[in-house]
């Protein structure tokens, strides 16, 4: 939550540290205000333009294959672009995937977002879960040994990332003959995904893609078969591929963002293997601080796990953290209190977070913890040498 | 369809007739274009920001404040922002107001968006077609006694005004007890309506109201009871009205759009009453062009029914109507041409046209007229005095 940005000025813009919506780059945003008069040679604003124009036939289309290109989605997916966020899909996936299926939809929860899915699709049919992290807070993320999932399951559903408590898997676990979806919601375009092996796939835009308001699903075709026909049409997915995402009126300025970022992610990076490079490196830069705070800064999650997208840590007090929260945002740092569930501090660093933001984030952790450790610590109180 | 913009110069904003999304007020675009790097001492763009920060609070709150004082909903009334357009509406409808239910929704049907939101219902629970213009080409409305509501529905449904055939509700209907539910997505926002005497209002932005991406909901707050704990939290009324639009992350952007808009309307015409005279003159403009036009161009709806915002006609032929497209782009009148549906033409003249615009076309429409009229006819066919 945003408490912190009374000292902004007029135009200053600040780092920010917000799990999304969040930062996007500046490239972007500058385009976007060059064109928002009117598009180059179309004669209205991109907010303007019918979703049935040739000016937005071609942001469809270009940000599909731009997508498509960037992950390497075979021909045997299809991209569909929607609204309603993730959380309409915790109902849309079993309203498509699990009725008529004759056996339950296996859960893999490692967080507070796929608790939260698998609750809405029991409301929907049979779900089995098939690890629950919740006895170890989500900390840590379940061996090939520890899930219970069936091969044979409607589908298996996890979360590659979970925002909250800053939990990735680093690789995807092996769901044999069960479609594997997945929410992608927090970490899409910010790494490979090998989708020939996915289900179905599906991500918000506002955390490394976009703005709130579009929501991108990566759907084997196959699957497209199970949506029943009764179903109401615009939570189809079978409706909406057939109408290319154009069933009704889609949100074209946030397809239109879209379709900027996936430019911005090639032109600025080239590929997904080099964005996560440069991504686990800028987590490197924090997660080092916290192994270099003598526990300081506790970690939240295992460090087989930890995510390159929302960098998680205690502090030793909550007035310490409260602290931490408002002298970073006196230096332009903002957004870092952790979700009101867990409480600490939350760094989400997507790919549009700069380098530069988060090595002033270094420096100020660093500085924080030497003034702070030391001033509740008994070493150094004394202003000697050690 | 836009397929007459190409000779638009690089920045050139021409007249945009597009029934939606639509043309927006030049300075809401230029308010956006403004603030598009930095929202003022917020240290971020809007884009950016946090559903939870005190940024986003304020956006929201005014919105409603505002779309609450310029409608006048009383206090038994509650105002929500939803995703997925009026087309998502025709399936949450019945699914929170219908199921449960005694007796059926009644639908009055008097055009393509009222025939597929009966359609759409019908897959939730028991529907009854209270009137059907179907047979007279949905070219007028029903008198009163044609309507066959029952005064204990679960509620009635009806469609302000009818995009594609261009036909408007001047007065709505009286439904007794039952509940009004009505689609008003595009004359929302452009004249006064008794919120009072609704039981659900609903409009997608991107007519008058703003952009593709938001749907305004005024609930009566009695109905969310309504709303079973079985549904998907996200299909459900009740849930988006306890979580105060964010249970979860809403469209950011659309409505902080909408809230300029709002803006824009007040402090240009004070209130709906003076907006709706406005409107009315703009179209009057066209309308007398239509009468005066001896049958060249023949107007879709019956007198009384004429919509103050798509305006419908036929030429005389279809390459007649190609023809007035093609010159009128030339022009700078753009998108011009009816839904495929149906054919000949359609003026979508929302709250944002300018008056400017809707006079140029009328000149435009006076000129072919007098062009074709008489070089298709025998009378001036040699030039003569008449």
């Amino acid at each position: 939550m945003v408490t912190d940005r009374k000292g902004a000025a007029a135009g200053e813009r600040l780092f920010n540290f917000s799990p999304g919506p969040a930062v996007l780059p500046l490239e972007v945003l500058e385009e976007i205000r060059r064109d928002m008069l009117c598009l180059p040679g179309v004669g209205s604003s991109v907010l303007e333009i019918s979703h049935r124009s040739p000016a937005f036939d071609s942001i469809l289309a270009e940000t599909r294959q731009g997508l498509a290109s960037l992950l390497g989605v075979p021909d045997t997916h299809e991209i569909i672009f929607l609204q309603g966020g993730a959380n309409l899909q915790f109902s849309m996936i079993p309203m498509n995937l699990l009725r008529g299926q004759s056996l339950p939809a296996d859960y893999v929860i490692t967080g507070t977002w796929g608790a939260g899915a698998a609750k809405q699709a029991a409301l929907e049919g049979d779900v089995a879960v098939s690890w629950d992290g919740k006895a170890c807070n989500y900390g840590r993320l379940p061996t090939a040994d520890e899930i219970t999932a069936s091969p044979k399951a409607a589908y298996v559903h996890l979360t590659s990332n979970e925002t909250i408590q800053g939990v990735q898997w680093k690789q995807m676990p092996d769901t044999g003959d069960a479609p594997l979806v997945c929410d992608v919601s927090s970490d899409f375009l910010s790494r490979p995904i090998d989708v020939s092996k996915t289900g179905l796939l599906y991500a918000c835009a506002q955390k490394n893609a976009g703005i709130a308001g579009v929501t991108v699903i990566v759907i084997r075709k196959d699957l497209l078969a199970r949506s029943a026909a009764s179903l109401p049409p615009m939570l189809s997915y079978k409706v909406h591929a057939e109408k290319d995402s154009r069933a009704n009126t889609p949100p074209v300025f946030a397809i239109y963002v879209l379709g900027l970022v996936y430019r911005w992610i090639r032109d600025t990076f080239g590929d997904l293997d080099t964005l996560a490079a440069h991504n686990a490196a800028k987590a490197a830069l924090l997660y080092d601080v916290l192994d270099a705070s003598e526990g300081f800064y506790a970690g939240h999650a295992a460090a087989e796990c930890r995510s390159d997208m929302n960098v998680t840590f205690r502090l030793p007090s909550e007035s310490l953290e409260k602290a931490f929260v408002a002298e970073a945002a006196e230096q332009g740092l903002v957004d870092l209190k952790g979700h009101r569930s867990v409480g600490g501090i939350r760094a989400s660093i997507y790919n549009a977070m700069p380098l530069a933001g988060v090595e002033k984030l270094r420096d100020f952790m660093t500085a924080f913890c030497q003034s702070h450790r030391s001033a509740s610590g008994a070493a150094d109180a004394a202003g000697g040498n050690s």
